[in-house]
């Protein structure tokens, strides 16, 4: 699929068919995800694939009850490793560089799910103290987003973009 | 270009041609990142399309004098409406979402300009307060990324990613 109709053409999917995805494709999606561009190559990220339905309904839970996690075949949260980010670069690299680094993986999951034939939806809002321990992960690797995918089973609208003209500036502000 | 290629085949790219980059692929570039998403489709980003030599010029000053960013015929800062996001989710939104959002934006550039022949590389290193005050920018709108791009004049190889086998795990880290 062409890059710009998966920009454009990517949804938030949130209802997903049974059918089992093959466990190379989420490699395939994880493998995009590592592409992605971080401050000095530094690459702060892991990947956790949920499949045990206990451990996606205690994820839903933590999502405050954002039931659709648990319907998913396969979650991936994705954490980022602040201790990494920190070393190279600071407070700087933990506060601002890990996030960004991760949110261009997990934006490279959603475009490469998509042209997959896979839906996906980009979860934030979760309460992390109870992610951290559902997922046991060591005090420095922060969960910052779970993505649960399957092939989607809804093709929602596209919702209203901002214009050009509202966004766009010169030179200076 | 196709999703997959594009993501494995981008580079950072920090030598330009001389060609001038057409007004409407600068606009296409920002069109496909206002397609990322963000949390409650809040879209908090804005964008500044630089092409005056003298700002270029303090901002590869401010940027700790990465002299390629004057070079580059233009530069596209983005930057995260702080307020806009805090409105919506408080102090996650601010430091999270705002982040998050904005860098999903910034990786559509990256893969858009690849996709069209174009080169740019995600600068994240640089003096805010300096960038700020270069750009005017009123206090909620941060400047969180400069992309100076333009047609690539050197084909880098591809930087050395960690394996699958090491970032990924199953059901907990």
């Amino acid at each position: 699929m062409d890059v710009l109709t998966a920009i454009k053409g990517r949804r938030s999917i949130r209802a997903f068919q049974r059918k089992i995805v093959p466990e190379e494709i989420v490699e395939e999606l994880i493998d995009a995800a590592r592409w992605a561009p971080s401050a000095g190559n530094i690459q702060p990220w892991e990947f956790i694939i949920v499949q045990k339905q206990e451990i996606k309904r205690r994820l839903a839970e933590a999502a405050l009850e954002q039931s659709f996690i648990e319907e998913a075949p396969v979650v991936i949260v994705v954490c980022a490793d602040e201790k990494r980010s920190s070393t190279g670069y600071g407070t700087r690299g933990r506060v601002l560089y890990c996030i960004q680094d991760t949110a261009a993986a997990i934006q490279n999951i959603l475009l490469a799910a998509c042209s997959l034939g896979l839906g996906a939806c980009w979860v934030g809002a979760f309460k992390e103290e109870e992610a951290r321990e559902i997922l046991k992960t060591p005090r420095e690797i922060r969960p910052v987003a779970m993505i649960p995918l399957g092939y989607p089973d809804e093709s929602p609208p596209p919702r209203k973009r901002r214009n050009l003209s509202q966004i766009i500036h010169h030179d200076t502000f």
